[in-house]
């Protein structure tokens, strides 16, 4: 049996980051549905990838990227890794806010997510995503962000400032 | 702005583990169908986790423990913690292999993943995923694994050995 | 080889509905997000029924009907029949518009669907679903709607006269 | 309120086709995954989609016609129409048989299907399914299938005799 792990994230011990860390965070409302839920009445561990993917192309949009826009001019963003801690799970029924907010370092787009009940008191799950930029026709790495995504990102954390 | 990150792993560069690393893992086959694919004609990055799922399922019923039957025991086992790396896509109508093996920390279920192609020598995706043992009435953590599991985990690290 | 077709909907021809038909029906706005679409470009053919799914949620929760509440009193309400007719794809980016009504026939409920775009002009899918009691205990159709259901469909027939 | 339903298959009552008028169908084998169940336990009704478009991939796979292939050489198949009876739900860590067979009408491709229990014995899902080949640059139904179709649909109904 082997005895080397892949070359992955250490398991680091489960630690909650303070609530008001995510204060000036981009919102995205959900609401967990009977399609999201597995056989224990909560929301299946995978679907949330689904609700972060959704508040990143809204966030996207909010500073005026249109992510099928952006795929139409040849340039995709894949996610290329991606870590998820489960704190607590979402009930059917229940509503809640997806919290997101990015930072870039050269052309990778660190994401962090935090899902937090609607009053903000309660966490339950908390992520990062890392995503690069690539150019579809050559399958590479672009070695700079499109300038429309510079302006944007520029405009992004302005905003993040104020 | 906040500036400390929530404490998540921490994003090393992406090493691909040596290939040889999951010879003895178990195998599970799977296809990319078209219901599995993005708008760019690879496995969206969230339906990894469905294929790690069922190829743990099926690890642990080839080891007499039939996931359904734990649940219905009162025992869960909720996902607490997953990280991914994605080395290269998975096309449309592609075949691979997930593999996988888990190691014991206490209660705690810690999953090694490997997706290659059929042939062995491409890495897709590797990936960690830890479960733990819920006591579904109480809502809580188990002290120990269930009787049947801890008789299933030793046959299962048995046949890792030969 | 058998000759006998399984007792389902006839294939009659593709017509599509008279716009102007949906006016007053229940509204659910949605956008096609990367995670919805297939090798295509546009949304994968089975995940209309999740938005479906998710009009109907909330138009029951409209009248004063929360899924969950009704669920956790010992009422299901499994989808027993579906149909759906395809009639032009909506692309990744594209927002549009979820219609529905529901009318009773004892206590089936059939839903009536259109997925239209923003303005109204164009009609996506048209849908048909139906729903049963189901007394969870028993697994067996109710031969009434909980009292709640009721109360709560008279409101709901009420306001679509309006 | 409007009166008249948009033109969708007609609610006709829930017959069960006799089980063995699926005899030779071709099958294709499924298991009930935590992924696949919803808060009730069992498989949340879109999900059988995914499973019928498995089943009609690896058809066409078995007959010489590779889906991804059709689809690179400019040949989409898009599902125009479907139906279904659910008449059994299916449980968590259940194995089922996806049952199918194809018929031709014009160059539409009529679907029949019964998802069964491994004895047959069972009825759980019955449904139909209508695809038209689609020319992807012109976004038009094609008047003819593409000559490689049409060689795999002989050998397919000449095995359906034997």
């Amino acid at each position: 049996m082997p005895t080397k792990n892949p070359q992955l994230p250490p398991n680091s011990p489960i630690d909650s980051p303070a609530l008001h860390t995510f204060e000036h965070w981009f919102e995205y409302p959900i609401r967990a549905q009977p399609h999201d839920t597995d056989y224990a009445g909560v929301v299946w561990h995978g679907n949330y990838i689904k609700w972060m993917e959704s508040a990143r192309v809204e966030y996207l949009r909010s500073v005026g990227i249109e992510f099928a826009d952006l795929v139409a001019l040849g340039c995709d963003l894949p996610v290329v890794e991606l870590s998820i801690r489960y704190h607590k799970p979402i009930k059917m029924g229940m509503a809640a806010t997806v919290k997101t907010r990015m930072e870039l370092t050269g052309v990778r787009m660190n994401w962090d997510y935090a899902i937090v009940s609607k009053d903000g008191e309660e966490l339950f799950v908390s992520a990062k995503v890392t995503l690069v930029p690539v150019d579809r026709e050559k399958s590479k790495i672009m070695r700079q962000l499109p300038a429309v995504m510079k302006d944007a990102f520029a405009r992004m954390l302005e905003r993040g400032k104020s």
